[in-house]
C-alpha cells in the first residue's frame, strides 16, 4: 500500500551528517593497560567497509531474488505468502550469508477476501432483469503467470458483501465536494456511483457517498491519470509498454486506520480482545468494487444527464455526463440498472512477520530497524518484492561479513519482513504494538524500502550502475531539490506525513525517526500517479524487468544507498541524525503558519507568540548541542557522554509524541508529522483545526486552534529539552 | 493532600538491594595509562559517605527549619507562600550549604478561595427567616498564631458559590450507597445533607448527592473516626492532646482530577489554552461547606426522622437520625431549614515551584528527583512543612559536601518544592506536563516526603535517635510486615495506587518509579485515620513539637532514611531497584485475580491464560536479568553495559504505561498501580471492569474485562521485554 510517491523521503531528523564526525572521537592511547573494550567503544564507522559493501551489492543477485519472490501470487496468508516466508527464513538462516538469527512472528489478523466460489459480479441489467453487460471478472492474461488460478479477483478489501442495484451516476473522484456538486441536479438516492481513483482515499469514496443515499460504488483508474491517455493493448499498453492494460484493476484495502482492525492498540494475538466487527470505522458502508477502464468506458460513455464539469472529464473519447441518473435514452442500456453482487467475506487468519537480527557489538541495546512488507496483491514484483529483493541483497552482503567475522555492527540491526501490509500495514503495526516499550526505548531509526524502484525508463539511469555517469546524488539534485537556508542547494526530501507504507507505525505511533526510500521516474514526463501496474495482475517479473528497471541497476542503486544509510546508523560513533535540519523544518512550518494564520488569530485573541518562542528555543537547543558534538573536548569524554548525545538524537522524535493530540486519527501521535487534510505545508493539527474553525466559525472550533497551538508549543519546547544538556536552564515562556 | 496513611511506601520496583552490589563492578587497574575518567565511571556508592551523611543529619536543624517555615500561614499563592519561596531559594542558593543552583518556576493555576469580605455562613433559619444558630466562622484559637488574620476560613475548595437552604438530612459518608439507602425513606429533593469525612472522596459527597435533588452538603469530622471519641477541649483535645478540638475543621480541595483543572495535559503557562470552567468535572455541583464537630453535634442530635443504621452512628452521645427531613418536633430547630451562603470564588494565579539541582559527575543525564509541596492550608506544620524541614536538612548536609568539593553524585539530583499541592497536586503535575519528554527519558526515581511524621507518641521512638534502641528497620518490621516468598519476613511496603501526594504525577502519569516515605503511629492504638490536626488551624509548630515529634527525632530518622535512599539512587553503579520484588507483586496480584475471577470468566469464555503467561514471562525475564547483574563477568564489561542494565531498571515502570487504558481517570496511565474503586488487591483495570460487569451483567461490560486482560498481558510482556537483553527471543504467547 503506497499512497504517495516519494523520492528518498526522510522523516524527522534522519539526515546524514556522514563524514563530519569521522575520527572525531578517540580516547587517549598512550598506554597498554587500558581495558580491552576501550578501543571498541570509541570506534567510529569504517568508510572502507562501506565501500566494500557498495562494491559487493550485485544487480544480478537482486534480479534473481525478485524472480524467486514473484514465482507465484503471494497475497497475505495464502500458500504463496507462506512460500515467501520460507524463502526469507532460508536466506536469513543461511550458515554462510545469513543473520545471527531469524524467526517468524505470527498475528491473528482480520482480513477480507472475495469468494472464489462466488466471484463478485457487476452487471448492467434491464428493467426486466436481463443482463445486458457483465464486467470482466478477472484481468486479461498476457503471460502464463498472469493466468495463475491464484490471481485474486479484483476486489475492494473490507467492502461489505451485498446485492445492490440502481441507476448509475458519475461522481468524479468521490470526494465530499463531488457528491455535493452532483447532488445539486441529480437525486442520488438508490443510485450506484462510479468514481475514479485519486483525490480521495479508497474507502472515502463509499463513505462520502452513503449519506446521499448512494447504495453501491464502482472505482476505476482513468487512463488520463495513469496512462497519459493511452488505452489500447494492441500497441499502447502492457505488454507493449509500462501502461495499464484496459482490463487492469487496482486492488486495494478500503480502510482508513492502520493495523489489525479488530485489535486497536493491542497486538493481535490469538486470545487478544477483539472489538465487534460492526464497530470498525473507516471502511465502506456500502458494497464497493473496482473495475477496469475498458468496462468503465462502456458505462461512463453511455451515461445520460447533464455533462459533468470540465475538471471531471477524463481520458475517454466521450463526454462524461452525471448520469440521468442512469444511461442516456439513446443507449442500449437505457433504463437499465447497474447491479453489484459482492460476496466478500472476512476472516481472522494467522499472518507472519519474518524477523532477522544481527547483534550489536558495543551497543546491542540500540536497534536500527530495516523493513519491508512481503505480501502482495498478486505477484507484486514491484510492490513489494522490489524492496524485498533489495533487502535480501543487503542482508546477503552484511550477513556474509558477519558470518566470516569481518564485521559486526556497533548497534544491533533488526530486519522485518512484514505480513499483511496490503490490508493496512498490519504486520508492522502489530509488531510496534507488541514491542511498544522495548522499541520505544531502544530504536535509533527505521528504514523502509517498499517499492524500491517506481520506474526509470523516463529519465537517466542511476549511478554507480555500470556504464552510467551520474551519481544518485546528482540525479536527485537535478530532479528534486530545494534551497536550504543552512545548506544551500540540496536534494529535497519529503516528509512522511501519511501512512503509505510500514514506516507509519514506527514514525507516527512510536515516534521513531524513519526514512522511506525509492528510486522514481521523472514526474514532469508523465501523468502516471504511480507505476501503472500497481496492484494489478501485471505487476510481474516480466513487467519489472522490462519496463521498470531493466538490468536492475536502479535496484542496485537503492540497495547501495539504503545499505549505506543502514551501516552509518549502525556503526557511527555519533548518530548521523542532523537535528539542525529538524529546526529548519520547524522554522519553515512556523513561517507558513504565521503567514496563513497569525493575522486572523490576532483578531480572535489567540497569540502565536508561544509557538514562535518554542521554535526559537528549539533552534537554540540545536545550536548548543551541535557545539557539543563538534567540540574537540568530546575526544576526552567518557563513552557515557557519547551515549548521552546519541540518546538525545535518538529520542528527539519521541519527544514530539502526544497520544491524545489526534483522537480521531488512529495511530497518529506525532504532532509535527501527522497526516493532515488541510493541504498546507505546516503543523498538521493546527492546519486542520484552523480549516475547521474557518469553515464552521464556531467559538469551540477556534478553541481547538488555540488548543493545538498549546500542544505544539509544549511539544516543541519538550523536544528542545530533550536536546538540552540541562533541561532546567532552558528559558520557557511564562 | 494526603488521602492515605502510609508507612515507607514504595511503588513499583523501588526496593533497596543495597550492599549486594557494592564493589561488584570494577575495571582492570593494572596500568596507569588508562583514561582519567575510567575510575570515576566504575565507582560505586561509598558506604562511608552514607555514614557521614547520617551522622550529620541534625534534629535541631530540622526543628528550626520547621519553626521558620511555619511562622505564618502559607496557603498557595498568598504572601505567606511567597515567604516560603524566599526561604527555599535562600537556603538552596546559600554559598556554603546550597545546591549547584536553584530557581523558581511559575504556573498560572486555577484556584478557589473563600471571600474574606463575605465569609461563607451556615445557619439554621426558622420558617420566618429568623437565624436560630450560626455555624462558627473560624476555628477557636489557642495560641497567638492560630488567630492570625491570614488563617483562612474553613471551606471546600472548588465548591461553587451559592445560596441554598433546605431541610437537613444525615447521609453518613456521602457514598452512593448512603444516599440510596437514605432515599428509600426520605424525599431528598431540596434537602441539605450533612456527611462525615471518610468513605468517599471529598467532592464525591456532593457529586453523589446532586442526582437525588440534594441542594447543599455539609461535611464534618466525626469524633469517633479521629478522636477516639474524645470531644472536650477542656481537658481532652488539643491543646491537651493531639486530638482535634471541637471547632477544628478539615479544609481540603474538593476535586477528583489532579493538576491544574483548566489545562489538562498542558503546562499551565500564561498563554496556554484553557478549557471553560464550566467543563471541569469532578468538583461539587452544589454548594458544600465543611464544619467543626461542635456544630455538627448540634445539627445531628436535633435531627428527626427514623434512626440511621448502626453502621452510620458516630461518636456523639445521641442517636443519629436520618432527618424527617429536618429537625425533630421536640427540637428548638423544628421546621427550620439549614442555609448555606457560600461566596467561594475562583481565580487564575501564579504559583511557584522552587527547584534545586546538583549536577551529576558521571551520568548528569540521569535524574534522581526528591520533592515535597511547600503550600499548606494554614500553618501546615506537619502537612507539608515536616517534609520540607526534612528536605532542607538533607540538602544542607549534601549541599555542604558539594560546596566543599568532598562529594558530587554520580547522577544528577533534582529537588522540587512544589506549589499548590493542596489544590490538587498542581505544582508537581504541571512540572511533569511541562518536562514530560526529558523527565521520561532521564528520571531514575522520584522520592516524596510530604508529611514526614504522622505521629509517634503512641509507640516506641524511631532509632538512631539519641537514647533509643530500636532501629527504623526493627520498628518497621515489628509494626508492619509481610512474608515474602523470596525474602521471608520483611517490612511491608504499600503500593502508591492513589493520588494522595505529589508522587502521583511522577508515578501515574510519567511511570517513574516512586517512593513516598513517612514515620507514623501504631494504627492498633487509635482510630484516628490521620493525625487529628490535619488541614486545621491547629497544625502549628506548637502542635508538631508537642504532640507529633517532640525532639524531632522522628523527623531525623526520616531524613536519614530518605537521604540514604537518595544517595544510593544517585551513586550506586547499578541502580538499587529490585525487579524481583516487582515480579513478586505481579504474582500476588495474579494469584488474587485468579481466585476472584477465573472461574466466572471461564463461563464467559474469557481466558486468563495470557495473563498467567505474561506474569511467568516477566518472572523469567527478571531471573535472567538478575543473573546478569550478579555475574562476575560484569566486572569486565564496558560502562555501556552497566548503563544498559540501569536503563532497563529505570525504564521498567515506564513500560507499564498505557495512555488509553483509563479514559475516565485523569492522569492515570500505569496499568499496575492505577487507582481502583473495586477494593481488591489486584490489577486495577481488571478489578474495576469485573466489578462493573458483575453489577451490570451486560455483554459490553464483560468485553471490557477481556479488554483489560489484554491490556495487562501486553503491558506485562512489554515490561518483560524491557528487562530482556534481546526482546526477540522472548516467548510470547500466540
Amino acid at each position: 500500500m503506497i499512497k504517495q510517491v516519494i523520492i528518498g523521503v526522510v522523516c524527522g531528523a534522519a539526515v546524514l551528517t556522514v563524514g563530519i564526525l569521522i575520527g572525531h572521537f578517540g580516547i587517549a592511547k598512550s598506554g597498554t593497560s587500558a581495558p580491552s573494550w576501550l578501543k571498541d567503544v570509541a570506534k567510529d564507522v569504517d568508510e572502507s567497509l562501506i565501500e566494500k559493501f557498495m562494491s559487493e551489492v550485485d544487480n544480478i543477485q537482486i534480479q534473481e531474488n525478485l524472480r524467486s519472490l514473484t514465482k507465484v501470487p503471494h497475497m497475505a496468508t495464502t500458500a504463496g505468502d507462506e512460500e515467501t516466508v520460507q524463502i526469507m527464513l532460508k536466506r536469513w538462516q543461511d550458515p554462510e550469508t545469513g543473520l545471527d538469527k531469524a524467526w517468524r512472528e505470527e498475528y491473528w489478523v482480520y482480513l477480507s477476501f472475495p469468494d472464489k466460489n462466488n466471484p463478485n459480479t457487476v452487471t448492467v441489467v434491464s428493467p426486466t432483469n436481463t443482463v445486458l453487460h457483465t464486467i470482466r471478472e478477472k484481468e486479461k492474461p498476457y503471460t502464463p503467470d498472469q493466468s495463475d488460478p491464484e490471481v485474486v479477483q479484483p476486489y475492494a478489501a473490507y467492502s461489505p458483501a451485498g446485492h445492490v442495484k440502481g441507476k448509475l451516476v458519475y461522481a468524479n473522484q468521490g470526494k465530499p465536494s463531488d457528491y455535493s456538486e452532483l447532488n445539486k441536479t441529480v437525486d442520488l438516492r438508490g443510485t450506484i456511483a462510479i468514481t475514479k481513483y485519486g483525490g480521495a482515499g479508497r474507502s472515502a469514496k463509499a463513505i462520502n457517498a452513503a449519506p446521499y443515499g448512494v447504495v453501491g460504488v464502482l472505482v476505476y483508474t482513468d487512463p488520463l491519470d495513469m496512462n497519459d491517455g493511452l488505452m489500447s493493448d494492441a500497441n499502447e499498453t502492457y505488454p507493449h509498454s509500462w501502461y495499464m492494460p484496459p482490463s487492469g484493476v487496482e486492488r486495494g484495502s478500503y480502510n482508513i486506520d492502520f493495523g489489525d482492525l479488530l485489535t486497536p492498540h493491542l497486538a493481535a494475538k490469538e486470545e487478544t480482545y477483539r472489538i465487534n466487527a460492526t464497530d470498525i470505522t473507516g471502511i465502506p458502508p456500502i458494497p464497493t468494487q473496482p473495475i477496469g477502464f475498458e468496462d468503465a468506458y462502456r458505462l461512463i460513455c453511455e451515461l445520460g444527464g447533464e455533462p459533468a464539469p470540465d475538471a471531471w472529464q477524463g481520458g475517454f473519447n466521450c463526454t462524461y455526463n452525471f448520469g440521468g441518473p442512469g444511461f442516456k435514452p439513446t443507449s442500449s442500456f437505457t433504463n437499465s440498472d447497474v447491479k453489484l453482487d459482492i460476496y466478500n467475506y472476512e476472516e481472522v487468519k494467522p499472518s507472519s512477520n519474518v524477523m532477522g537480527f544481527i547483534r550489536g557489538s558495543v551497543e546491542p541495546d540500540r536497534y536500527v530497524i530495516y523493513g519491508n512488507h512481503r505480501d502482495s496483491w498478486v505477484h507484486g514484483a514491484i510492490d513489494p518484492s522490489s524492496g524485498t529483493s533489495v533487502m535480501l541483497e543487503i542482508t546477503r552482503v552484511l550477513g556474509k561479513m558477519v558470518k566470516q567475522g569481518t564485521w559486526r555492527p556497533r548497534r544491533s540491526i533488526i530486519f522485518g519482513s512484514w505480513g499483511a501490509e496490503e490490508f493496512g500495514l498490519i504486520g508492522s503495526a502489530e509488531y510496534t504494538e507488541q514491542y511498544f516499550a522495548a522499541l520505544s526505548e531502544r530504536s535509533v531509526a527505521y528504514i523502509n524500502v517498499d517499492i524500491a524502484v517506481f520506474g526509470k525508463k523516463l529519465h537517466t539511469a542511476p549511478v554507480k550502475a555500470p556504464g552510467h555517469e551520474k551519481s544518485v546524488y546528482d540525479n536527485w539534485l537535478q530532479y528534486t531539490n530545494k534551497t536550504s537556508p543552512t545548506h544551500g542547494l540540496i536534494p529535497r526530501m519529503g516528509y512522511l506525513t501519511g501512512a503509505g507504507s510500514d514506516y507509519a507505525p514506527f514514525s507516527h505511533y512510536l515516534g521513531i525517526t524513519s526514512m522511506d526510500m525509492s528510486y522514481t521516474y521523472d514526474k514532469t514526463k508523465t501523468n502516471a500517479r504511480i507505476y501503472p501496474a500497481y496492484h494489478t495482475a501485471y505487476d510481474t517479473f516480466d513487467y519489472a524487468s522490462k519496463y521498470i528497471d531493466p538490468g536492475f541497476v536502479g535496484h542496485q542503486a537503492v540497495a547501495r544507498t539504503a545499505g549505506n544509510v543502514l551501516i552509518r546508523l549502525a556503526d557511527s560513533l555519533i548518530l548521523p541524525l542532523n537535528c539542525a535540519d529538524y529546526a529548519e523544518s520547524l522554522e519553515e512550518y512556523l513561517s507558513t503558519a504565521l503567514n496563513l494564520y497569525e493575522q486572523k488569530l490576532k483578531t480572535m485573541n489567540i497569540s502565536m507568540e508561544p509557538l514562535k518562542h518554542a521554535v526559537t528555543s528549539f533552534r537554540a537547543a540545536v545550536s548548543n548541542l551541535e557545539k557539543v558534538i563538534q567540540s574537540p573536548d568530546l575526544a576526552n569524554e567518557t563513552p557515557l557522554k557519547v551515549r548521552w548525545i546519541n540518546d538525545q538524537l535518538m529520542l528527539l522524535d519521541r519527544a514530539f509524541l502526544d497520544p491524545l493530540a489526534f483522537p480521531d486519527k488512529y495511530g497518529f501521535r506525532h504532532v509535527i508529522w501527522a497526516s493532515s487534510s488541510a493541504g498546507k505545508q505546516t503543523f498538521p493539527g493546527l492546519a486542520d483545526a484552523y480549516a475547521n474553525a474557518e469553515s464552521s466559525g464556531q467559538a469551540s472550533d477556534w478553541d481547538k486552534v488555540h488548543y493545538h497551538l498549546s500542544v505544539l508549543s509544549q511539544a516543541i519546547l519538550g523536544a528542545a529539552s530533550t536536546l538540552t544538556d540541562d533541561m532546567q536552564t532552558q528559558t520557557w515562556r511564562k
